[in-house]
């Protein structure tokens, strides 16, 4: 079953100009495969690819629910444990993240959810999904189209599915969305900050979503990060701010996620 | 600074005609006394004796947002280290857990929040409050009231106070929550339900809401096991049944509380 480098899991991730990581969703299961220690290839998908190459493929759908865009990324290959096999299909994070953590479990593989508190993780994201995902996801959505970040034909996508989501011009997005910064977005993360802050005094348990260790609900924070900081520009003044937020918790939560780049698995 | 036998935290619950526990509020700070293993002893409130009561300890409102009903129950006093000293007055079920196990600290006290996950506890909390307890909320108000649990005081309040804020009599509330309880309030704990079972198998891995140690999260699921049991009394069929529900996990949480109130501190 397991991966290996000669046969890495396929990891669909969305393209851009540069096909570097730029997606907060993406980014979630590339530090969980990085994580794990699973060596992973990319590919680079194009947005108007996405759900022709998936359905072509047999993958699932990530969003069934959704009529508009069923098919989504991230999604998975893990090579069958078959010489011929089809490879095991999984879409959307959170699936992802389970499925990883079942299929390659601890102690052989690091864990994605310390302590086995998967319900725990899973509610924790979801707690930051309500404040410091929903409070930014605008202005990085704007800053994404408006600088260009996309290659030509998800750039063209994405700025008509989103101006069209937004029923205005990613331009006017951006203006509105900036005086909330340090007002709307600040507060929503000192929301955030606020509840981890429970945890105890980050000096002595730690800056993580679980305290101590570094956990599957981290990497969503870690996402957010780039996806502003790709959005603005490394740059820009916003992501090095936010790394100061809230004792500084976000940016030891980065400086992390960094450090595990550095071992990156990807073949 | 630690509570004894002879001087034990005096823990401010809800009356009712038998003086026995019965609110899930201050079920929940009862459950982690007991945990702790803190001695304590129960001084039974009448609800319109609360505000009054509060005020003159001077003890901090538990809902200081809320202008109406600024003073709550649970409240805990805790003795002063100091032979003469004025109690620690602490206010919200919330604050006093986390007091508790800041003031009384794992390994010498057994822990509210195993592996201290803290925050993913209160988040854990939070997406069962959004999940069992808001679906249960309306039809175990309105059996507290129409079948007279408070004492005579006490009922009258909350017969005044919850018509108001329903815009209708109780005895219309029952009706119309009734036909929910195969559908709507059966439909959100199985969400809950479902969250926890990305835990893994109950079997192996427990039925709690951190997995195998019981832990602050549950004793909000025990409270309104209690809640529902004491509004339709012991012999009604939905607490019953809600034991059953979701593979018996509520039954086994039900359980290991049933076998705590065993080992009670209460004095």
């Amino acid at each position: 079953m397991a991966a290996t480098k000669e046969s890495p899991i396929i990891f669909y991730d969305l393209a851009s100009q540069k096909n570097t990581p730029w997606s907060p969703n993406t980014y979630k299961t590339r530090l969980a495969l990085i994580h794990k220690g699973l060596p992973f290839r990319v590919e680079y998908i194009s947005y108007p690819d996405i759900a022709p190459l998936m359905k072509k493929l047999g993958a699932p759908p990530g969003s069934p629910n959704s009529s508009k865009f069923p098919y989504t990324v991230p999604v998975i290959a893990d090579p069958s444990p078959e010489p011929e096999g089809k490879p095991i299909y999984v879409s959307d994070s959170w699936e992802i993240a389970q499925y990883l953590e079942r299929t390659y479990p601890p102690p052989q593989y690091p864990t994605l959810f310390p302590y086995g508190a998967i319900a725990a993780n899973r509610a924790m994201a979801t707690a930051l999904g309500r404040t410091a995902y929903n409070a930014l996801a605008d202005l990085a959505i704007a800053l994404i189209g408006t600088n260009h970040v996309l290659d030509e034909r998800g750039h063209e996508y994405f700025m008509r599915t989103r101006e069209e989501m937004f029923g205005k011009p990613l331009v006017e997005v951006v203006k509105e969305e900036e005086p909330k910064w340090s007002t709307e977005i600040r507060s929503a993360w000192a929301t955030a900050g606020k509840l981890l802050d429970a945890n105890g005094p980050m000096d002595q348990v730690g800056p993580f979503v679980m305290g101590k260790h570094i956990s599957n609900a981290d990497f969503l924070i870690a996402g957010l990060v780039l996806w502003l900081r790709c959005g603005e520009g490394s740059e820009g003044h916003r992501w090095k701010e936010l790394l100061e937020w809230d004792g500084g918790r976000w940016g030891e939560i980065w400086k992390a996620v960094e450090e595990m780049e550095t071992r990156s698995t990807e073949v």
